[in-house]
């Protein structure tokens, strides 16, 4: 515990209650009139029906609590100078959000158009939720934002993850009780088992409970405070409440726990820094009990809006057509005295809004909130460093991953604050436990003497919820900084929706004039489908792909290194890019070594090429065996072999694709090759058998519209597995270098495909295949070795 | 609170105690066996090198919690004539489950070549983790289960759907500490908020805290009981720990805790069925702290083992090249006694085997884990009778799903427990609402009196937890019962891995003879990507039919209905079906009608087909239009029409395609159409400009294999949007009528397509588009009407 004295939290003074309550009715003002009004701003003149917009969208109901934490926090930000970003969790928040960056100036700031006075005002109005507007969730043009509001759960994800090694950042995060209800935010709490007050900032979780979602009540609203109180302190949190519907005493309750609970976050940060961590420290939490729509109409048509789900979204509608609708719109706007919150001009008064903080102080102006400008760029070793070298190719077998994973501790020690690797719990099990060597697992919570590698200081990120990985790593690049989110393949497909909805923030930023660009989302999947063979079918699926290659062309990026110099090679590249989602496949398991370092250096920068060395007449040939993924090279690679031995005559070419847009026409993706180029790599007419890592499917619908389409024949993973053999598993997906020799017969021209000896010798293998795996159990022979080596 | 005197746990006696001591030594035994032997199963001779396996898989760390809970449950499913099944959440927790339901003699009920005796044990050992043998994950051949263990996160999601309207069953769930990191297991515990003992079952959870994930510590592990109690107590639950590592103290501990909750749990249903439910009851929880991998070796190499994450897999390695290894593997094998377990046959000693229930209370034979022996049809409605009629074609807007709800409250009604309808907290939005006349929201807390269609025995099932919905409706039908899944359509991504998770399950369960056939699950995705238009770009995403799609064939299904006669048709079918994913598409806003219900039959059950009506000349037609979905179907037709109008020479043929497997080649899925078939809906070589739903990959991914196939021109969504009009959306991704039109003259032979009126119209429209957005924020017109009608 520091020594110094400990600050105490004070009562609001009449002033400073005047003051922030103020604030709070202009800004609830301001939403109101987004959602409602098209003329008279101010309501000087009588309301009527022309004044209303022609269709009313916006969600009034999260808008109060929103405004209300926003105003206080406005009030401690300048009295501690506070590093502060604000992230909204309930959906629907943008328009709380606007009316607070308008109120304090940076909303005009980005947005020169939308001044600070009446005309600003109206423009603010009837640009929200209007035709290429202004959306009603917290989306990428909110000033202050990073954290959309549109699919919910991952507000503290977040928010946790912009303040690792942030360590004067505090994050303001409002859960909304309707988000509070799915699993990742239920999964989100635990947070704090990973937050290390000496390095990192802090996250101040509000959760607010306003009752009710769109129509039903909310799961944690019908639980009482006591039960609250066990749930969060059960999880490490020190919890206080605020409840009522009295303006005036809430903002006296409020002010009072929400600066208690800011000095306690200073006190445990200053006592971590001086004196180091000993145990979690019980990090504050504050629950907010306030109506839904508080403040709103209280009764409309005699049905009870204040304070129930009807307050949700429009809380009266039909004001056009209702003259007593249009009255209770009236007197409702009246009731905030906007008279005495704007000048004649329409500007804030000025006493009013000297509550907001300066400059870059504003949470609508911090930089935090555009990572991009704070984003400085990885120190990198040279990746040729850790290449692999080999006396004679495809011979040796290697661990791709591990060598990546010495390449990956090098860059946490170059960059000690500003890496980090997110894993659930299968860092070593991925064979990147190189980088224990530079940091440990990260826990701050007790650790025991059997652990490996854990401790408060450590930097890599293991908890078993890939929700948590991919959120903590967005909110982590998102202020700025990079890193890599390592997991088994088929369990990416668990956060599918949230690499979707970090693609769309990406995407849109891009569009974004004044957001700059973030350090991309790097995801290195291992583990395979092609070598899963020991956990069987539910760990076999490579549908992240499709998630990927779906994603607007301009962030989306998808690598299939087929051994270890080209996965250093495309990993350097990816770590140095800018607003991509980057997915990285290949496997873990030791695999032959295709390329020298030069050569990777060469095929990853072109993307696709041929392999001479691997064709047995890379010129003009009968046939191009292609392929993309590391189990498909290779089974391409002995498929040429085979038909080199049996069929000499026929001339092969072997292409191998590692960046799988460059198989796209150029005007459908950024990478996509020439035509041009593509005839040099794929022939014009050669039928072309396709070894694919993923479903097959995936290629045909990259490659529509390239000339001759219906020559390429892809095998590829068809949704066949169980605990087998790797090579029973290329088999049960009919992608082995049998089947594949087989379809070279089936498509080459006629002449050449009279190989009875090779066609035999295909299905004869086949056959004593399946009779090796059915006389398994009886005879127990080794496991066969389904190397490259004949 | 019934009168009934309170019946009290028992301490074990003596003999008790031993019996289940030594079925608990058994079942480790086998655990063992599994992992290492091949030979000498019962250890009657020196263990030697060749009795071992040559490749050692398999996890025994959750092995011995997962067998001493089944050995516990044993004697109470005897002494109280439970109706009980067992899920085990840990990963690889499959020896266990085959260990336990072969001393019962459930696994030779199912499979009778594994004998129960020396010689089926062996089998049993040799054939787990091997080559086309048995997973090492609880998985769809292992009997009494209903829950995969390899993706984590769902176990009290399946369990809590399982008993719902199953108020007899009893689920015992053991959820590892692992699993409890994920967010959908974080979620999933206010389950118990939805659950009314008055006519639903009910899940014991079982907490195993034994410390460690694959490699690093467990979140919960490190907190006190302290916390953990607050923790559950907070949801609503009655915590019981049971700790410790001395197996006789632990029996009797566990004993008495696990009795005191069957018997807490069977107060509250007889309390709740004679007395009604007034608030939710406090369910027991229990905690079971136990060593990882207890009772295995201690100490190998001079490293902890039992008790760390050490022996999470194979805790003694390298046996056939280390005899000091070797030893430790036989003196560890001997330590339970073998001799003592098993008769000289190797069948179990009669005493202990008299320790399992009988029949089909032998958690291994429990039909409730093979829900299709239970499942009633549905008694459904004649769909029919809510079909829309009208005078005119194409004339009136009406809301499709608002259609579908009348008939869903019908299926409610005559299903009151066989039916439930699954939805995060928009059952209203989704125009579903008419349900709330048949049945309640369920909520299992405190109403309020401001709440709409809330109560205890609500069976409408909302939680704004995508998770929550489809884990439950998994339990759901996996038990027997039918149901509906409906959703947001961007947000369903949010459950992609479990759908391909489920996926999994029921194509296995179909090559598993003695599985019977459950409940298809059917989703319904509304609120589509085209008609989000005022909740932007977030809510954007067509990307769950690329999640379907690829889903092995033989189980997915995705339909496309255009209008409200066609989604009763599809409804009628999915509801009927079994063993399918059914993905359903179609929008909830008022949207033009197209076919008649008798139309709409035949149309539906074809598939796909030539809308005669809709074309201006459906024979030889120089141009075919095509469609899958509501929108595209509407600017299909509406290019149709301009089309008439404006280039009247021009002969159109309307597709529409319903059951977009048609359009798979045959070889591929069983839904695909033939290619005779094919050439009278699509024409040998007619140009086909082609309006989807989804991403436009999809229909070229569908498409490969067909004839011609380069002649397919698809628009559809390709992540383009923002909050705007509806028109606009389809003009922001190239889809209107107006691109269509365009995409005509450019396919066309070129004799036919030198139309400059229509294109001059056609771009003109589209400027004029453009302008009228760019100027919506100034003159605010009325939002232009985009119906067919002109």
């Amino acid at each position: 515990m520091s020594d110094a004295p400990l600050a105490l939290p004070m009562p609001l003074d009449i002033e400073e209650l005047r003051l922030i309550d103020a604030w709070w009715r202009a800004a609830n003002y301001l939403n109101i009139g987004q959602i409602y009004l098209s003329a008279n701003p101010l309501v000087r003149e009588p309301l009527l029906v022309e004044h209303i917009k022609p269709r009313l969208l916006g969600h009034w109901g999260t808008s109060p609590g929103l405004n209300l934490i926003y105003a206080h926090m406005n009030r401690l930000i300048s009295k501690y100078d506070l590093d502060t970003i604000y992230m909204a969790g309930p959906g629907h928040g943008g328009p709380a959000l606007i009316a607070n960056v308008w109120l304090e100036g940076s909303y005009t700031d980005f947005y020169p158009e939308v001044t600070r006075d009446e005309a600003g005002m109206l423009r603010l109005f009837r640009q929200f939720s209007t035709p290429g507007g202004v959306p009603s969730h917290v989306s990428v043009p909110t000033p202050g934002s990073i954290h959309e509001g549109g699919e919910l759960g991952y507000v503290l994800l977040h928010a946790f993850g912009a303040v690792m090694d942030n360590p004067d950042l505090l994050v303001t995060a409002v859960v909304g009780d309707g988000e509070s209800e799915t699993g990742p935010l239920a999964g989100s709490w635990k947070s704090i088992d990973f937050i290390n007050p000496v390095r990192d900032g802090a996250v101040l979780p509000i959760l607010h409970l306003n009752g009710y979602k769109i129509s039903g009540p909310t799961v944690w609203a019908r639980h009482t405070d006591a039960d609250l109180t066990k749930f969060f302190e059960g999880q490490g949190y020190a919890v206080a409440f605020v409840e009522g519907d009295d303006p005036m005493t809430v903002h006296r309750q409020f002010a009072l726990v929400l600066e208690a609970a800011v000095l306690r976050i200073r006190e445990i940060q200053a006592d971590a820094r001086s004196n180091g961590l000993s145990e979690r420290p019980a990090w504050p939490l504050i629950v907010l009990r306030t109506p839904k729509g508080w403040t709103g109409p209280k009764v409309v048509d005699g049905v009870k809006i204040e304070g129930t789900f009807r307050a949700h979204q429009v809380p009266v509608s039909e004001v056009r057509t209702n003259p007593e609708h249009l009255q209770i719109l009236e007197e409702w706007l009246h009731s905030y005295r906007p008279e005495e919150l704007f000048d004649a001009d329409g500007r804030l008064q000025p006493e009013i809004a000297a509550l907001a903080p300066a400059g870059k102080r504003r949470m609508g102006s911090n930089p935090q909130a555009n990572g991009g400008l704070l984003t400085k760029p990885l120190t990198l070793p040279d990746h040729t460093a850790f290449q692999v070298r080999f006396e004679e190719r495809a011979r040796e077998r290697m661990g791709s991953t591990a060598i990546l994973g010495a390449y990956l501790r090098d860059i946490y020690r170059a960059n000690p604050d500003n890496f980090r690797l997110f894993c659930p719990d299968e860092t070593n099990s991925n064979r990147l436990g190189a980088v224990f060597d530079a940091s440990d697992r990260c826990l701050v919570s007790a650790i025991e003497p059997g652990d490996d590698h854990v401790s408060h200081d450590g930097r890599v990120m293991e908890v078993l919820s890939e929700h948590c990985c991919h959120g903590w790593l967005e909110g982590y690049t998102l202020t700025g900084r990079h890193g890599l989110f390592a997991t088994y393949e088929a369990f990416a497909m668990i956060v599918d929706s949230m690499a979707m909805q970090h693609a769309k923030w990406i995407e849109h930023a891009r569009r974004v004039s004044w957001r700059a660009d973030i350090p991309s989302l790097n995801y290195l999947l291992t583990s395979t489908c092609w070598r899963n063979d020991h956990n069987g079918f539910s760990h076999q699926g490579p549908g992240f792909i499709d998630t990927i290659i779906h994603r607007k062309p301009i962030v989306a990026r998808v690598y299939l290194p087929p051994d270890a110099n080209c996965l250093l090679s495309v990993a350097d590249h990816c770590l140095r890019s800018r607003n991509y989602l980057n997915l990285i496949v290949i496997d873990k398991q030791p695999q032959l070594q295709w390329l020298t370092m030069g050569e990777a250096q060469v095929h990853c920068a072109r993307g696709a090429g041929v392999w001479p060395m691997y064709s047995s007449q890379p010129e003009r040939p009968d046939i191009v065996l292609a392929c993309a993924g590391d189990v498909p090279t290779q089974e391409t690679i002995a498929a040429a072999w085979l038909l080199r031995r049996l069929a000499p005559e026929l001339k092969v070419r072997v292409v191998n694709v590692v960046d799988l847009m460059r198989l796209c026409p150029a005007d459908r993706h950024p990478h996509g090759m020439s035509d041009a180029e593509f005839v040099e790599i794929f022939t014009a007419s050669t039928p072309v058998v396709f070894a694919f890592h993923g479903y097959p499917g995936v290629i045909h619908d990259l490659l529509h519209g390239r000339s001759a389409h219906e020559r390429f024949h892809v095998r590829g993973y068809m949704e066949e597995g169980t605990t087998t053999t790797p090579f029973d598993m290329v088999v049960l997906n009919e992608m082995s270098r049998l089947h594949l020799c087989l379809d070279v017969m089936r498509y080459v021209p006629h002449s050449l495909a009279a190989n009875d000896e090779l066609v035999a010798h295909c299905k004869r293998l086949l056959v004593e295949h399946e009779a090796y795996i059915r006389e398994y159990f009886d005879d127990l022979p080794e496991i066969r070795d389904w190397a490259w080596s004949d």
